[in-house]
């Protein structure tokens, strides 16, 4: 198997490449090393990667939006998009059945994968070297690191909750517009199944609907506990 | 204030005491500098050391097991129990209304503040040294870290689950008892509140409630994704 691609995207050659073996072994060729358990190192280590280089990056940033943060940028979507910048896809080890699932292209496989390579170069290299591959990679991925452009779109994170729970969309509803032309204020209902689960002001439609979704996430995350 | 004590259980001596007294510091001194950010980052600490010290340990286990006996020592109530190892109830810095709200000695306080402090020497020290303190504590409150003595009890956990979630105690009821004396079958259902969630079979009616309340675990987490 050809393993240089891979290393040099990686921009880290591994010293034992038994080990870059092991992280791209998916359990269902059931071998005894498949790369669950680097998996679950992994995700650790990026884990604590990224939280602290958001914590050097943004000085001033107070825990919850951190947490915002890092949620945005460690998930399975984040980290299959940082698997293909590697090509992972085309370098993980799979059964033929698997194969044949095309499980060369899913998310939920490449992420994992990506979380074994980064625990195996951890064990491998330790913590100040993961952090160098892990930081330039996700620098490659997002242009721009920051609340902003990562977690600003409440409305789209509240529709993927609705529907995974509830399977609804939510529908926004204009409760009252006051205050003269150049200073308006909007304030928006945002309903589930017929049920207002909260409202909100804003200086246009748009903000209001953002403002009442940033809302429902916390009330519906709250109800959840 | 005297942090030498602190210091001299942590098996630890802060280069920067400000540091220290950061980590000490509840968000309810309304200070800029509380504890919240170091939480942030300690928590993220704790998970790759704990995730790192079980791979080390048990060579052999499987990435289901370490899950679980990670989330039998990363947790509020784990955490707390080392604050309190380190004295931390009387070391915590807090406004006077969250000490009359009796704040010294809630576990969610101590087992932040715990964070704070690994996220404060991961940050003066690195990984290593943060390291050798989380795994000389737990050492000290777990005789034996192994899933046998760790998280062999589901009945507590599912009991602490079902109260945190719904208020109610699951019930266990004898559905049969089958086989000659030497050879007993216990069948036991799980109710909650009055509806059957899991049942399950062993050689006693302690093992079959203890097998019908991993069940239900399994059922009640399945259910709230």
């Amino acid at each position: 198997m050809k393993l240089d691609k891979i290393q040099n995207l990686l921009g880290y050659k591994f010293k034992n490449e038994a080990l870059l073996i092991n992280a791209l072994t998916h359990k269902s060729c059931k071998k005894k090393h498949s790369n669950e358990r680097l998996e679950f190192l992994g995700d650790a280590v990026m884990d604590l990667i990224v939280a602290e280089y958001l914590c050097n990056k943004f000085k001033d940033m107070n825990e919850g939006d951190l947490s915002k943060l890092r949620a945005a940028l460690v998930n399975e979507k984040s980290f299959a998009a940082l698997a293909s910048l590697i090509d992972l896809q085309n370098h993980i080890i799979l059964s033929s059945a698997e194969e044949n699932n095309k499980g060369r292209q899913k998310p939920s496989l490449l992420s994992d994968a990506f979380e074994a390579i980064m625990g195996a170069i951890y064990i491998e290299s330790g913590i100040e070297k993961a952090k160098e591959v892990a930081i330039n990679l996700l620098k490659k991925e997002y242009e721009n690191i920051n609340l902003k452009t990562i977690s600003k779109d409440y409305k789209t994170r509240l529709q993927e909750i609705t529907q995974a729970t509830y399977g609804k969309t939510p529908q926004y509803v204009l409760i009252s517009s006051k205050g003269p032309d150049h200073k308006k204020e909007f304030t928006m209902a945002l309903m589930l199944d017929n049920k207002e689960i909260s409202s909100a002001s804003g200086t246009s439609k748009k903000e209001a609907e953002q403002n009442a979704a940033k809302l429902a996430i916390e009330i519906l995350s709250k109800g959840k506990k």
